[in-house]
């Protein structure tokens, strides 16, 4: 994806300052996003009872400055989760150097991490960069904060939506392994320069959003501690709500794509559509059981249109469905109905799956009129060795 | 496993018919197991929607005969499963064979598959190996029954708990992909020689047994169509219930214990004990959601006591835990509690990762008295392969 240009009123940077380890040193690990001053802005964050350090000092800062947010500092390399209470003192003390430099109270700055769980912020690396970090700020700075915020990611996710009136949607999200969302994803940035009423049309808007993108991502199953998404408007561009919902629903969906795609060890981004169902929570549930399903993913993995674990892991996701009310296609050939297999469908199938970076699965429940897209990928051996030989 | 001797009153044969196809065309692929007279069972299926075609046939034919077996045909290579009314019609034609060459009445029949969903069951290779099958019967057969129903499995799995006054239960089992039961395993068969009182009876101990044995089972968290456990009494030789339900447990335990250490691409058994739960159905399924996790499992594979994805995986199940009141130990160290970890037993649970072949997980939840234990493997890249190259 190309780097859109920020919003307007918002600065940003990206720095390296060794928190990734001495295998990456020089790779950018600091980012921050500063705007003009303190604008509205909303966040959801994991329902893992395990809550990186971050979450409860954003809620904080959120609630004691009724939701205006003037910085965001973000590192990679280190959660700062299960650290305790000086993991939480560390967190406190980045937050108010930062608010130092920039000259702004302290609750109007929030502090992300990302990285490795239960090891202590190598401080003496950190703040010593925050002067530089805050001396790049810059209108061009996106590429770099982009950069910055990446852990086991192979490239830079940002996406943008114009909406009307000349305003936009930015969006920059960071994501690859330990991604299961439940109410959001690891870090999904969301800027615009569309004004917002209030704080709480920020949060209706962003959890609608995020109800239909970051919550139906899945790359392994797995819910990370430290997820957070935040919506954050600078601007004062009057947009219809719903055009606004599109925006966000359209950059969200991006970065999901993004996500999925760049999954860990990932060789095929899969897109399940779930139709037929009798309520849209039973979709989604359908779809992630299907993205999460090992023999599912490795069918793809396979180049293997093997309908027979779709249907399977869809039987017994605990609904209510009749295998021979079902229909499935892969790559848009179907390959089962009533039943029984199709075995032109299989054939045609199994070429798309050769073929096609991208493989669409759609499975029909014949129960009612609900559906849902979950967007995953495949299980192949790179996922295990970087996640069996490498500590995150 | 050394293979034990049949329950007095039993027989059993295994033979190669080419069901697995031309790659293996030598290896025993259909297995028989025949009592002297109409003998007491019990089973257990899946609760997955789709069902191979055997599962609505073993509850036809226990319903007519109220519970009274007198012979179990087990084919290997084929699930005959989403084959429709034909392959119905496949599974009563092997059994009329089967009934018509023993001269017993065909609901006193049982006919299992297991193998790749989808293909009809190649008839023409099966039915003219019976004759040979119900000849090679003996007392001594057990190992090549036991040989004849594996699928993807690495190794026979046998097993026997001596009861008081002489009587036994024997196990014996398949599984090592799709290994996730709910309700029963894959193929189980817990034949004894201990009276049973009642079918009634038959079905309240196998299900309590299953509860805490192959239920509690997974190896990639996909339940499959065809799961079968079947318990069988071919003797009158009265032992007291809890006896016999101890002994149950026992082989169950063996035999589940064998499925997760020959799971696919395994190469360390995973035994989870969750303790401190509000409720033993709690216990279980954080249990499941710890051995169903692809983090935890890449953790076990990289030797790598990784305190952090066990503590985020039970953080994210959905239940009312408290990191800070969590206690984990990996191989017996401890190496998580208060809410940090424990420097010194981590480095003792490296050792004990890479040396012991048996990875013992303890996590102590801190809400209750309720425990459970469940089964497990890693995840490693042999899994991928051979669910991405070969069609299960």
């Amino acid at each position: 994806m190309r780097t859109p240009r920020l919003p307007s009123g918002l600065r940003a940077a990206g720095i390296a300052c060794g928190l990734r380890g001495e295998e990456q040193p020089e790779r950018l690990d600091l980012g921050l996003l500063v705007a003009d001053q303190a604008r509205p802005a909303a966040a959801v964050f994991t329902r893992s009872k395990l809550l990186g350090a971050h979450i409860p000092l954003c809620r904080e800062h959120l609630d004691a400055s009724g939701g205006l947010v003037r910085a965001v500092v973000v590192n990679a390399g280190n959660a700062n989760c299960c650290t305790g209470s000086l993991g939480e003192e560390d967190a406190r003390e980045v937050v108010r150097l930062v608010a130092r430099g920039l000259d702004v109270p302290e609750h109007e700055v929030l502090f992300m991490s990302t990285g490795v769980i239960g090891a202590r912020l190598p401080m003496q690396r950190l703040t010593p960069a925050l002067p530089a970090l805050v001396d790049r700020l810059g209108e061009d700075g996106l590429a770099d904060f982009a950069d910055a915020i990446l852990t086991t990611d192979t490239r830079r996710k940002v996406t943008e939506r114009e909406l009307s009136g000349g305003a936009r949607v930015v969006g920059v999200a960071k994501g690859s392994g330990m991604i299961h969302p439940d109410l959001a994803t690891m870090f999904g940035f969301l800027l615009t320069d569309a004004a917002l009423e209030s704080a709480d049309e920020a949060t209706r808007l962003l959890r609608d959003s995020c109800r239909v993108t970051f919550n139906r991502l899945s790359v392994d199953g797995d819910t990370s501690p430290n997820d957070t998404v935040l919506l954050w408007s600078t601007g004062a561009t009057a947009v219809p709500a719903s055009v606004l919902a599109t925006g966000l629903t359209g950059v969200g969906t991006d970065l999901c794509r993004a996500i999925a795609a760049d999954g860990e060890g990932a060789s095929r981004l899969v897109t399940l559509r779930v139709a037929g169902a009798a309520s849209e929570e039973e979709a989604t549930h359908v779809g992630r059981v299907l993205a999460t399903s090992p023999l599912c993913k490795t069918a793809i993995t396979g180049r293997d249109p093997n309908w027979g674990r779709f249907i399977s892991a869809a039987c017994r996701a605990g609904v209510e469905v009749d295998p021979a009310r079902m229909r499935l296609s892969i790559g848009g050939s179907a390959v089962f109905r009533d039943g029984e297999p199709l075995v032109a469908g299989e054939a045609e199938a199994h070429r798309v799956l050769r073929e096609q970076e991208e493989v669409v699965v759609e499975l029909e429940l014949g129960r009612g009129e609900a559906e849902a897209t979950v967007w995953s990928c495949d299980l192949t051996a790179a996922y295990v060795s970087i996640n069996a030989d490498y500590r995150t």
